[in-house]
């Protein structure tokens, strides 16, 4: 990718010519805005594009390229934190957002429980599984419909916008008609064709790691979302698959400073799965809010003994809340709120 | 599952009682005859539904459970090995099972020169990718229809029986339109949508297992294929993802062996991605068929400096020759043909 | 392993006359006080060996198995924390410890420059290698006796107690004259004659946990410790190998709870190597101590472009004392001080 | 390091300057002859040491350096296969070389029993072990000197050499008087101070590849045998850890023909450890031999059930008896013979 960084006081007038000339060239511009300067990212350059066309430009102070794989992802391209808005909800600022609620949507008495319980305990977005991808074709797979209904209903009684996976590119249309976030789990990180369809919605979407992913990969995978035009993206590390048996998964967490210095996009942490283990949520909640993450999602279960799925690693209310304060004093001491 | 295991000399008629049986329960039987014995797989059978029901039925022998969360799958319900044919190609019998081909379809006279190369080698199934699942949203991503339709044309030409790789559930009828045999491949082993709708088409399927799946995790995606009602499925093991550096993947070897002991489905190796390396294909390979696989999968290009994907690990077509007689001496020395 | 869990107000005498039977059954107790409450470890306890032998004993509560296989080192065995005597450093009670200091022992200049350091801002206890286990022949080995030495005069100088890595059996006599705690590294995580050498010397332990190594093993490579008579035994989580290839090693962040609920031993972090990158020291450390580390390992030195190993993980003076403030405010959050 | 190839034609006297250059230099020459030319490598040649100073004597071809981190280890610097002498038994030659026997040495009878039934079936070197590193400091650790001593009764009964491991640096003098091949374990792989000790002495040595040692480290591992004067060095491929729970280790296949590029030095595979699972070890020997292996090392036991050490993966005489006709149909099928 070719950058044309403009100059700080280039008038709007000249930023317009450069972007003519690059859709003269039949090429797409992407524009970032960061700390008041304009650049300018020009896909698919091809060799025979030769960078001294917009260097003489009015305007342009550089043209550059970007070492890395991931271009619009990177912090290089676009310095300045990206804020993702959820409705009324801000992740990637001072406030560390709180997602919770339970695996799997099963009724509606379940998921509103579960929602007025986070609820009270400071989250602000609601999660609750209405596709469910399981190993086994055996295993609940979810209510589909029913339960994007269930948590429609659930948010108007709360207030709480949802977040909620997708699991096929055609279900993209439908599950945004409900949610307030899509999810794209971590079995279908490198999924292409659903980044594609969820790259064109306009809802923001939850991108989590790949057990088996490097952070280049995650990286090279919200590119895809941002290449379609879908620049509201929120990461998430989750654990990933290693050679140790005592938890589930490894929650990476050198994956959340490393992230933040390599992108603009938010950073959240998923304690449950990166754990599998109840006890040992609090404790890497607090890491991970400690190491810069923006927000944790936390499996919550008014019932975790008989969860339909994921019980082991979902938090009764009461635990929820009981680990809520420590969270909030370590906030505190990374100069942030909850 | 519940399995009703028949008498040997069971009829036709007590067979079929015990299929209106499980259908008036409201439940779905699948049937294997193995050794000239009927087996009866009950699945999603309630704890309420006693095993009782079914042995005083006549010529019922025995009502057992099955151990492993894979059912159909199991070399336990199906003692038998499954055949797959491709066109008028076994996968699974005495034949090691040659194939070969491009990573991705680039033009026609590409794909026709591998093809011609690799037929007089004794391949006797083309693969091509004419979709290509990329890290990058950057990287040529296949020729999508135009590439479908190559492949068929190389096809008529050389008599060859296509497989190429699917990867969105709503591609699953186009791809079938044009090709033999359907290829889900490794970063969408997990993507439940595919694999339902691809269980649901009448085509044979290439499964390959994830780069960090495991073996179980493999078998439980083919249960996915199963249960939905196709069970003409070849596995693949193509490498998985370790902390190995100087080789692209690590080729599982041992998995050969213990798939071909837990499931009835033929297993073929991928030695191209497997190491990730030329050099290392023809010893790979050998060691394949020596460890018990049913079949190779391995890139060929004629030009492979130039080729537009994988150039690293095809083999030219002259280093692709030079490998095969080795091939057929290590197939002798296993009591099987290449 | 079996268990003589002795009655709260047992007598000395009672206690007595359990160990004489433990002894005359030609086994070895171990004895455990925890919340004034004393049990007696029998190990090796064949078969034979009946609990009823010492149930019927006055003073004795019950006896028990433990069910993991890690037995002295569990907190079952002894529920109240351990805490490791560092010359006048505690380590595992409130205050988080900070040991910091040069890969390598290099010159007296460079190692008393980062004593001093270290010191200023807080550390207790000064790390520098005499003896480098490295993966090349040809690469600096360390200063062996000479290094020793440096580290003797530099405590002397600074007060600050000394840990150092002993790298062979024979050479635990040596370095236990010199320092005061002794180092096994995490390539000597299972060098069985390495820890029982230590384990018969009278100097506490850090005990890092290998590459490769799981909780479970690390925790066995405890128990070599303890069996041989050392319980001061310090843990170290420093990063783990997995397919990840940004970072140099995965900080397993979920091992310090997990090791907190199995153990009674003290645990610590070594963020340079479990990271590789100096850029995520301060971040992974704040994790640290939010996730219950009892204290932090960091590499720091003078002039970290020209260390003699370990540059890119090393810490400059500055960005040590830059870091502090914000640990801090994390160990207050948690209730601990640093 | 520095390597000065002479001509093919050059004399001793040439090649004898070449030496008294190297040494008045301060430096150790190291001698290599391959196809009849001879190369000295300079090892730790300091920057200052100019390539002119050798590049001008007479018989001088040229003066290169070595790329890889592994010099006399590597196939560049040493281009023909070493050859490995066990006694009467060469490894690395045209015939595969069969090492058998049971994992510990138990007792006179069982460890004679296993030795006879290997011989009869073409093992050629026994293996067994005397000192056992443990993950437990309560498991059976090996008969020590009682085991060694039964190994040498067992070789003058059967004409066998030995195998057996070494696990401290201390013990390489007491083994090496014993047993004719010292072995160095995966958990020892980079236990710097054994392979000191090792590479000091005048036994041929088996260096096992750690359970999560790259193919890299590996051969810097066998680097300090050689570096250490000892050239007699045969590499183990025995299985490295990954996510795979259904078996023990995974076999790293791809290891066999890189080892063969990389190195001059003879590879052989332990299938045993490499599955865990009896039942694998047939076919992945057969791998293992049509992948190029030089030879494999197997445990057998004449009661596997009642093994005190790794019976889940130990073959009875008569399973290893019968893959034998197997595994020699491969070795002929790749010009070899076993």
């Amino acid at each position: 990718m070719m950058v044309v960084v403009m100059q700080q006081e280039a008038s709007l007038h000249e930023v317009s010519a450069v972007l003519r000339m690059v859709e003269a060239e039949g090429l797409t511009p992407r524009i970032s805005n960061s700390s008041g300067r304009t650049s300018i990212g020009v896909i698919n350059a091809t060799p025979e594009l030769r960078p001294e066309l917009f260097a003489a430009l009015p305007g342009v102070e550089e043209v550059t390229g970007l070492k890395r794989p991931f271009k619009l992802a990177s912090r290089e391209f676009c310095p300045q934190d990206t804020l993702v808005h959820v409705r009324h909800v801000v992740i990637g600022a001072e406030r560390v957002c709180l997602m919770a609620g339970p695996c799997s949507v099963e009724t509606e008495e379940q998921t509103q429980a579960a929602a007025e319980a986070v609820l009270a305990d400071g989250a602000q977005i609601l999660r609750g599984g209405a596709y469910k991808p399981r190993s086994s074709p055996y295993s609940f797979q979810g209510l589909a419909v029913k339960g994007l209904e269930i948590l429609a209903r659930v948010r108007e009684r709360t207030g709480l916008p949802v977040v909620t996976e997708v699991i096929a590119p055609e279900l993209v249309p439908l599950v945004a008609d409900y949610a307030d976030m899509l999810q794209i789990g971590a079995r279908n990180m490198q999924n292409f064709a659903l980044l594609e369809a969820a790259g064109q919605c306009n809802k923001p979407v939850l991108l989590k790691r790949g057990l088996m992913a490097s952070i280049e990969e995650l990286l090279m995978s919200a590119e895809y979302l941002l290449a379609n035009g879908n620049s509201q993206v929120v990461l998430c590390e989750r654990g990933i698959r290693t050679f140790e048996t005592y938890t589930r998964n490894t929650l990476d967490i050198n994956a959340v400073p490393l992230l933040k210095q390599l992108t603009h996009l938010p950073v959240i942490v998923d304690p449950s799965h990166a754990t599998g283990k109840r006890d040992l949520v609090a404790a890497t909640s607090r890491a991970a809010i400690a190491a810069g993450a923006d927000g944790l999602i936390v499996e919550v279960h008014h019932d975790p003994d008989h969860a339909w799925s994921d019980g082991a690693q979902s938090l009764a209310p009461q635990q929820f809340q009981a680990m809520i304060p420590g969270l909030r004093r370590i906030a505190d001491a990374v100069d942030r709120s909850l």
